[in-house]
């Protein structure tokens, strides 16, 4: 079936989408995105989806293109004509098209609105049940990495260094060795105590919605949840490691550069978290047919 | 008379040249580009902006879409067809297109290229005349600002805090207390012993194809010139200022934040460089008709 995509205010077939060669998004990275799991015609936390972008619009003081009930009748319209059971939307906005001058352009100028959508197969069972590898590589972002911006070119050249290495995943270290991120997912470790460490929410990560979810479900387990910068080092010793995203959801890290974690198998905490996580998606009402 | 752009392989009215949404470069900013002035048939120091184009693009492992000599036939024949006396060749050459993931495509994906040219009227006399006015503001942007990637998003920001304040430019300091550079332009000042003073070429900045010439041609008049960092604080008591860029050429700076640099005036030594900067523009022979 061949893919459709909304694009400032069409359905396109998907090859035939496009924008104009002077919008900002394309010249200036002028613009934000998220990436929403779909799963039985369910938009996983589309809220706090939408909550996270208005907050990256109005930080970059880039204007909505419609209303957040007409976004969302247009992601949901997007998602279904795409006919999918399992899978992701997409959705960028820009500050629009201007001539090429680097001030923001005149307050008429419409922001753009690209929506894609497409079926992710569900990872593997055996990437899940074998855990994943991850590389560090120094923190070398921008300072405001809490705008999810399609400013994204750091983040695809260690995640390609990730993948060169045979990584899933980078994890980035801040200058004092403390780990930031992932170049698309969250990071967490499970110390000796039990308790889930991950970064807290400033300006050098992005607040993840897995992230916030999972938080959310592991408190209401009674699980200590520590949020704190933890050091490259300390990830390296903890007793389990595991990172988040929309895609992923919550998937066990297994090893950081040449350090096997524990026995090298992915950590039963870890594994009571992911399907703690697949349950509260599996309980969500349909939305949308 | 309408423009004309050229979009990987055509040349088409601007109106209607639009690149793919799965473009790279709109969605994770997986590109780089160049502006180069033009004036009187005369790409200005166009072997120069191809020599730095081309690493960018080693930097970030992104082919060349096609030869050099067959892209300055390309940038040639659309300053042509747009007919202007002065103005600027805009190209940026993205990784392509291709599904949306972080880690870099196939390796038979092919760049795309995207090259515009305009008319741009010379500054007006007035603002050589009276300086211009600059602000500073924290460098907020990435490790690798030696790369001209259209990962550009902090520059909009900064220049459009400019803008705000009523500034032509906005100069960004380290967390050093030292200058880098302007959100499109280098930084310079000239000391009490007559000294010109820029920033050494490093990964804090971009290697400006004006500043190069200028050093080149400053040298070649017996005048000092000491590649170092400066601070914010030597700046403002500096004798003059001023800032380069390709569109700007030689442009003075009389104020810098809530400081009037000496009596206010654009500097003698200052209006000396730009004028053997102009001179050397106009003696260039004319390469296309």
């Amino acid at each position: 079936m061949s893919r459709i995509a909304y694009v400032n205010g069409r359905y396109l077939p998907h090859g035939a989408a496009s924008v104009h060669i002077e919008d900002r998004g394309y010249q200036f990275a002028d613009g934000v995105y998220e990436v929403i799991a779909v799963r039985d015609g369910v938009l996983i936390d589309g809220d706090w989806h939408m909550e996270r972008l208005q907050r990256s619009l109005s930080e970059l003081q880039i204007g909505m293109p419609m209303s957040v009930t007409a976004l969302n009748v247009v992601l949901r319209e997007t998602a279904r004509r795409n006919r999918f059971r399992e899978g992701i939307v997409y959705l960028q906005i820009s500050r629009g098209v201007a001539r090429r001058d680097h001030p923001f352009p005149s307050a008429d100028t419409r922001p753009a609105l690209v929506v894609t959508a497409r079926r992710t197969p569900p990872l593997a069972a055996k990437i899940i049940d074998a855990g994943v590898s991850v590389i560090s590589q120094p923190d070398i972002r921008w300072d405001r990495c809490d705008i999810k911006s399609i400013s994204l070119l750091p983040n695809v050249l260690v995640k390609q260094a990730a993948r060169v290495q045979g990584a899933f995943e980078a994890w980035q270290v801040d200058g004092d060795g403390f780990v930031t991120e992932g170049a698309s997912t969250n990071a967490w470790i499970i110390n000796g105590d039990g308790h889930l460490i991950t970064r807290p929410v400033e300006n050098a990560i992005l607040n993840g919605i897995t992230r916030r979810r999972l938080l959310a479900l592991a408190k209401q387990q009674g699980i200590t949840v520590v949020e704190r910068p933890f050091s490259l080092a300390e990830a390296k010793s903890a007793r389990e490691a595991f990172l988040t995203s929309t895609t992923a959801f919550v998937l066990p890290v297994v090893r950081i550069d040449e350090t096997v974690l524990g026995n090298g198998r992915p950590g039963s905490r870890t594994l009571s978290l992911r399907q703690l996580y697949m349950e509260f998606m599996a309980e969500k009402e349909t939305d949308f047919d």
